[in-house]
């Protein structure tokens, strides 16, 4: 079964993305890739359904099987550490309506995964990623490189993903 | 128009819920509560999902016009905090479907409401909450006890419930 791996790196200022899958042969390619933003000008339940919505049609687009995220850390701001885990929420929501898969990496591993450096920067993952795939558009923050690299976490996992 | 609110103490070991709405001529009728629990043994997903179904039915099958929560604070837990976060944001999500009023109050509002005193235990919360509902069996906990302060506060707030 081709593995179709959603990686997101969730945020209420702008969500990064990616779609990738190994096609026969090995070849690993991008499908769909960006930031999604979402307007301050709506209200937080606005803006979660939107996000649901969203994420829920990119898995029905693409045919995902796997949603691979991020394990977050508590930062300097409380608030928004509980706002990050509503956007979570709906994450963990759609995987089990879609019965996909669902990985879950801490950045250390991410980093180490890409660039064989646990404590490697967001750039080194950056270029990392921007080599890989060289048609990519350099993107202006790396929360869309992120993206990325989480999801080829999710594609070189050795778990199996389990047919449903 | 009549204003059914439905009050959430969200968690994942027990949610305590209530459903109050004021009756022509200004009774309080507690339409319904409990404390909803989910079995360890499902995942974490597999809560969440659960958590949603049960309070979208609650919101359909009483006609929720209002929810009302309980502003959380960050406790010792962190990752707990961030858990908490994938249950509210499923009732943001469930308030915008719906299009109900939300509103939040901080502890201290709902123990000064209730008991017109904001640093007020939560027996004294309790104690206040079966006076008004005799016949109320009183709950091993006081998570149905507080929800019914929380849904009591949303009852009596001042703010209008637009027509949708």
């Amino acid at each position: 079964m081709t593995r179709i791996v959603m990686g997101i790196d969730p945020g209420f200022s702008i969500t990064g993305f990616s779609i990738v899958a190994s096609e026969q042969g090995g070849r690993i390619v991008l499908r769909d890739c960006g930031g999604f933003t979402m307007s301050r000008s709506l209200t937080l339940a606005q803006r979660i359904t939107l996000f649901h919505h969203f994420f829920d049609a990119k898995i029905v687009e693409h045919s995902v099987n796997v949603v691979a995220l991020e394990t977050p850390f508590l930062g300097k701001n409380a608030q928004n550490f509980l706002k990050l885990g509503y956007l979570r929420g709906m994450l963990y929501f759609l995987h089990d309506r879609h019965q996909t898969l669902l990985l879950e990496f801490s950045p250390r591993e991410v980093k180490q995964t890409l660039t064989g450096f646990g404590a490697a920067d967001k750039d080194q993952v950056a270029r990392f990623v921007l080599r890989l795939f060289p048609s990519l558009r350099v993107p202006n923050s790396y929360d869309v490189t992120d993206a990325i690299a989480v999801s080829l976490c999710g594609l070189w996992h050795k778990a199996y993903v389990t047919a449903k």
